[in-house]
């Protein structure tokens, strides 16, 4: 799996995209930046302390410039060993993936890598709010839903999360003006229920 | 502050190392690797889900090769936000940062980015078992010592940290065999102490 860069030209001249996870052009910007919105705001409110990983790069060859700084001329991407997000919340660790779809009606689950699931289900294990982020863009809706429920459907063998059942077992995150994508109200009632 | 790519030359075939966080040779790279294998040993035995982050990069142009793959032909390092090793430990949400000095007497408090322990400071606000690993090389120890001790140093004004202190109020983490730095034997007595 190959990593593009947002909103690259390559030589060739084709659009790419830099989400970190996908080649189709554009994909997973608007979620990342909602999610990386709303985590500055929690971070600036003292609410929690979740960061985006950095995409892994293999750096293969550096130059030192005239003006003295440091350029990489030669890398490749990695494929993440992880997820994207991780950080604490109410004193728990919290962990999770965000993934995009144009489709109206299901979440293709080849979208998620397979040790992405795994890692979700072993910091699960360990004690930690494990979930995925999915936005479905047509509908201008996101679904916050446990990765338990997930890698049961990928244990099950099925290659797709009908929407109809995120809807079901999953959580509508609401977009507001100030955070949005507030998606620690719904870890709030969904992973703290007996302390509200 | 500019971060190389470890073991590589330059065009000018300088040595240049690729710890992420100097660019003095050969520095940090012995106790990133011993963390590594250690965090590898805790994750294969079910102990502890713990990585490294990536090194964050700042990809500006990339190329479509005839091979089919993408390299990354124009790049640079970016200061990281946060510290270098996070995961889960026994519940709790870990965070930690590693750094190498090869004074035999103190740790110069300049090695450590103050953004980085702001962060350690605001995570273990969020009730984060937070700490710094410092290897003295020349010494062949290595220390955990907690968030605290070192924020309140520098909050002092302080510019190093004297290794008597270090020994004093951090706990030195013995080699092993299997598990090159054991450091979550030093976390199990000095943060769960009542469990034990």
């Amino acid at each position: 799996m190959i990593h593009y860069p947002n909103g690259l030209k390559t030589k060739k001249n084709q659009k790419i995209n830099l989400d970190g996870k996908s080649s189709q052009a554009n994909r997973g910007m608007r979620l990342e930046e909602n999610i990386n919105l709303s985590n500055e705001y929690y971070l600036r409110n003292n609410i929690a302390v979740i960061y985006k990983k950095p995409t892994p790069i293999k750096v293969l060859h550096i130059v030192n410039t005239l003006s003295g700084s440091t350029k990489i001329d030669d890398a490749h991407f990695l494929t993440p060993s992880t997820t994207d997000y991780n950080g604490i919340y109410r004193g728990k660790y919290i962990d999770f993936e965000a993934k995009e779809t144009k489709s109206k009606t299901l979440f293709p689950l080849a979208s998620i890598h397979n040790h992405q699931l795994e890692h979700l289900k072993k910091v699960a294990q360990h004690g930690a709010i494990a979930f995925i982020i999915i936005s479905f863009t047509s509908l201008s809706e996101t679904y916050l839903i446990d990765q338990k429920i997930v890698n049961d459907y990928v244990d099950s063998g099925l290659k797709s999360l009908p929407l109809k059942d995120i809807k079901d077992k999953g959580h509508l995150i609401k977009e507001e003006y100030i955070i949005p994508l507030n998606y620690l109200k719904i870890v709030d009632a969904n992973y703290f229920p007996c302390e509200k």
